[in-house]
């Protein structure tokens, strides 16, 4: 058997259940693995980017260094973290212009400024193709972190910003479109959302970024805390694109943006800090529902395939 | 100009300016960066490996799963730290066969379960070619990580293990060679030094592990303590192998043996623990100065490069 045959999740499975993490750390399957380690909990994600695959030769490298930092920052967010030490292996042809790299660390540099995170190590090797992998360590208050396996039933479900936009981004690139660059920017320069995060932390029971695709992301929140989501369609905050429809955004990745389930005491406070949109609600049950005009449309097989 | 033509350390100090590390962290340029978190140090580092280039599509996945990690360990070793936590970042084609995955995740597992480490989190996704990119979390005492740069004037210069045997493994796959089995095994499944740093550490100034080449991982000592180093060829332990010559063996990688520079004072104690070998001092100047029957014979431009 092969790689494709099993996907993306039944590799982690594979892989996992050779690993028993020691008690009160949290291992392979949430944004970070949470560490609970003096005062403090570390927190670690590390995400790889492949030429190819998550880009290409000709892509901007400024961009790109800012993604691959932030991309990692925001798994950071998802747990409520704060971002403190990055750490890139950069395996690059040897033949790559060194411009190439100097817009590719100004990117990545401008994004570590912003976030009060630094650059403390690393790695560089020979590759065809370029390969970048990015791992940030991040901290939080004991028991702070906001985990995907915590949402309760009765929690309000919350999104910042707008849903699908990276996808309309992409779209419009793809398609070779002119203009739309707010979109593209999107797709192309996500931000993460650490301070939201921070701002919501004392109020959710647990939190997930958008990186799959609404519908996935929500579904990785079901199978871990062993709940349902429904959605409420006219509530979600679709990105303002005519070219993609609500249907795609609804699976599109890379939104980066943040879902919460917050404890319905305090549905008003979190409306009122208006950074994030209440969507829909955790209920009982195993999967994501999603109700458009009072009837439920199941959504399946939806969002990013890795493999 | 391009990245072939300033090298690694060329790449590593074009990124390195944009990035200073807060008081009191060691960033880039030692075997781990060093953060001082609580009442201990956070060790970690991280490496990549690619296929083409480190290893083969046709290279033993189980030995590679083992050397993957064994290589981040022995950049913990290097600093006198206790691994604790690893992170696994797969990229690898949708094509490639289940039991290849299985066989690389049982070595790095048997691994881990040697070293009391466990894998934590990580990343999977597609590529042509397998891209392999581990970190690896360790930590000390405050203060007792045992840097490249702070060797002293006098003090004495030790080794752990056999000086090129890696090298000599390498050639002799690399020749279809039958036999040398041991030697293989050194280049293929190499055993990092925990147990021995941890017995040096308090005897020690500084040290290093040996992957570039004896030479050029003495010259890194060199350049980060501002000091010289003077080997003598009679007491190195050189490896048994007459298919490669004694110079070669000087300047091959990979040998994941500890280089330590010990306060001369402890040197009887040190040579009678028996984990280590006096081969040369530390001494005024900026090189490595290698002696061979009272001469010094200068050695340029040696080891492993990466570009």
């Amino acid at each position: 058997m092969r790689v494709g045959e099993i996907g993306e999740f039944g590799l982690i499975n594979r892989i996992k259940r050779y690993f028993e993490p020691p008690e009160g750390i949290i291992g392979i399957g949430d944004d970070c693995a949470v560490i609970p380690f003096g005062e403090k909990e570390l927190l670690v994600t590390t995400d790889a980017l492949v030429e190819g695959v998550h880009f290409f030769e000709s892509s901007n490298p400024y961009l790109l260094g800012r993604k691959s930092l932030s991309v990692n920052i925001s798994d950071i967010a998802a747990m409520a973290g704060e971002p403190k030490w990055a750490f890139l292996s950069l395996s690059i042809n040897r033949n790559r212009d060194l411009k190439w790299i100097d817009e590719f660390v100004r990117g990545f540099s401008d994004v570590a400024e912003d976030y009060g995170v630094c650059l403390l190590g690393g790695d560089t090797t020979s590759s065809d193709r370029v390969v970048i992998n990015i791992t940030v360590v991040g901290e939080n208050d004991v028991g702070e972190s906001l985990r995907r396996g915590s949402a309760k039933i009765g929690d309000v479900v919350a999104v910042t910003g707008r849903i699908g936009c990276s996808y309309a981004g992409l779209v419009a690139i793809e398609r070779g479109l002119g203009g739309f660059n707010e979109l593209k920017l999107k797709h192309l320069n996500p931000k993460p959302r650490v301070v939201e995060a921070l701002r919501v932390k004392s109020f959710a029971d647990a939190m997930i970024d958008i990186s799959d695709g609404l519908v996935q992301d929500c579904g990785h929140i079901c199978r871990e805390s062993r709940v349902g989501v429904r959605l409420y369609w006219e509530k979600i905050p679709f990105c303002h694109a005519d070219f993609v429809t609500q249907e795609e955004m609804l699976c599109g990745g890379e939104d980066y943006e943040l879902l919460a389930c917050i404890e319905r005491r305090f549905e008003e406070k979190v409306k009122g800090m208006g950074d994030f949109v209440i969507i829909g609600e955790v209920v009982n049950g195993d999967a994501v529902e999603v109700v458009r005009n009072g009837e439920v449309i199941h959504i399946k097989d939806c969002g990013y395939k890795h493999f």
